[in-house]
């Protein structure tokens, strides 16, 4: 049996209607000619929160039964899935608790505090984060929403290629997700398989962390041990059930180095004059990496971000 | 006889539809709260060339006769108008002869050659850029399109607000468009008077190119000595054709400072994901700074653009 299928991406996307956008897809003529084949990007960096990971978060809570929900929600996360959290535990003024790292940048402090979320501080390792979540989690009786390795965020997530289906009026030759934990690209491959059985799918990796390129060639779940690269929201390791998930749907991965990825950025930035984060450049970055993969074909890259802090950009 | 009707944009749309973008409106949760209105936003920074000066100079392209548009077009600008004007002449394939100071920025200078414009390079003297285009309209037979004061232009920039009558289900209380040489705010303030009769025109300056507000409240035409500020785009003097529909159908002009300006474009590339210019955040400046005039109500700004040079930002 299959944990997540197209059925539950199908019931996620009516339960998130009310509560997240659904994104335009936008094109380049400049970006086109530049790549060399005619792209469709599904911009997530204008979703709540600005990034997909409203999908998800939306979807678990929504999920929760109302005694569960009454005590709150909680995870263990610096990046756009605490504040995804922390906005939908909002709309049902339950308190969304998420541990972070005393050393995280202020910036994201700040974004999940402007969602109202309560944050409680620890050492920066592995261990404390997932001590302290736990004995949190026990003293206050929160559901743990985990960043991307669960059903129910898979499913989330997997509605971004639900309205790619939707929104193109010819069903794209490839549709490229960039993968950190996998639930975008999981979800993702699950909703392309079952609507767009012709498009290949393809995930697009940083290639300072490449744990998800190395799992899938050799069938192996491959540990991330030190990840280095531009790509903040990519350093995340491959979470298993998203492993068998893209091991079983995904057609490919494919990685682009940092110097491409920052040149992929500035590209949209300056053609599109659309702010993304350096993580939602590497499918861009993929496709200028390996043109002859894509030359003359009609591919969908998603946009996963767009959090990103002007005052230290990566030129 | 006005010189700019409602019927010359209606005319210009039909013209202009196939070449330029039909751009969306957008808005943010967040900008509102800080804001305390209801912005919608005209997000000509997606436009052609990203800038509305492309409705303009397609508009002028085409209102040419054969024999005259054969010969080509000519302009001296060192902004958004020159490559608008060069991409109208692309479509075409007929030469656009840009006047451009020696001491242009190479981004500029770029962005007119990646239109395959032909530049002319001057000292950086109006008289020079003058003598200049004159010399070479006579060598060619080019026709010289102006950037702003001529009513092709003026009514291919009033397009952006047809739409923006068109595209929205409930007209706004007030219209906001950053005014320079007024070729935006006059079109606009045409169509909007036709169209949206209940709705308040507000042109929207920066306090260090104040010229149109001078002019506009002393109900004479005021020349714009020594511009100061970061909106490198509304730098230039307000035309006097500009003026005087500017004078008959504008309802009032605000100002805001550079220290607002920024903090407005900072708000939009955070919370929107947007890259504008700093002259298109001087209609979300204008409403940071008087609070008050715009509290509660609905209000549509237009995003004049999203040409920036990312390697050198305001802050």
């Amino acid at each position: 049996m299959t944990p997540v299928t197209i059925d539950d991406i199908r019931a996620a996307a009516m339960r998130i209607a009310p509560y997240v956008h659904r994104t335009p897809i936008m094109s380049s003529q400049l970006i086109n000619t530049e790549a060399g084949c005619e792209i469709f990007f599904k911009c997530e960096n204008l979703q709540k929160v600005g990034a997909f990971k409203a999908r998800g978060a939306h979807n678990a809570v929504l999920k929760l039964s109302p005694e569960q929900l009454a005590k709150g929600v909680a995870t263990h996360s610096s990046g756009n899935h605490a504040a995804a959290l922390a906005l939908a535990a909002s709309h049902f003024r339950v308190p969304a608790y998420i541990v972070m790292p005393e050393n995280a940048p202020a910036s994201k402090v700040a974004a999940v505090r402007a969602y109202s979320g309560e944050i409680t501080f620890c050492e920066a390792t592995q261990a404390a984060r997932e001590s302290t979540l736990e004995a949190l989690c026990k003293r206050t009786g929160a559901s743990f929403i985990p960043p991307y390795d669960h059903p129910d965020v898979i499913a989330g997530q997997g509605t971004t290629a639900l309205e790619i289906a939707e929104q193109m009026a010819l069903a794209p030759d490839v549709l490229l997700a960039p993968v950190g934990g996998g639930g975008l690209l999981a979800g993702c491959a699950v909703a392309s398989k079952a609507l767009l059985p012709d498009t290949l799918v393809i995930g697009a990796e940083p290639a300072g962390a490449d744990d998800a390129l190395r799992s899938f060639h050799s069938g192996q779940w491959q540990p991330q041990p030190a990840p280095d690269t531009v790509a903040d929201g990519l350093r995340t390791a491959l979470g298993q059930l998203n492993f068998y998930l893209i091991r079983d749907k995904v057609d490919d991965i494919l990685s682009a180095d940092d110097a491409t990825i920052i040149r992929a950025m500035r590209l949209v930035w300056t053609r599109m004059k659309l702010v993304v984060e350096p993580s939602a450049a590497v499918g861009l970055a993929v496709v200028l990496s390996h043109r002859q993969r894509f030359a003359g074909k009609r591919v969908s890259i998603v946009f996963s971000g767009g959090n990103v802090d002007i005052d230290t950009l990566p030129w």
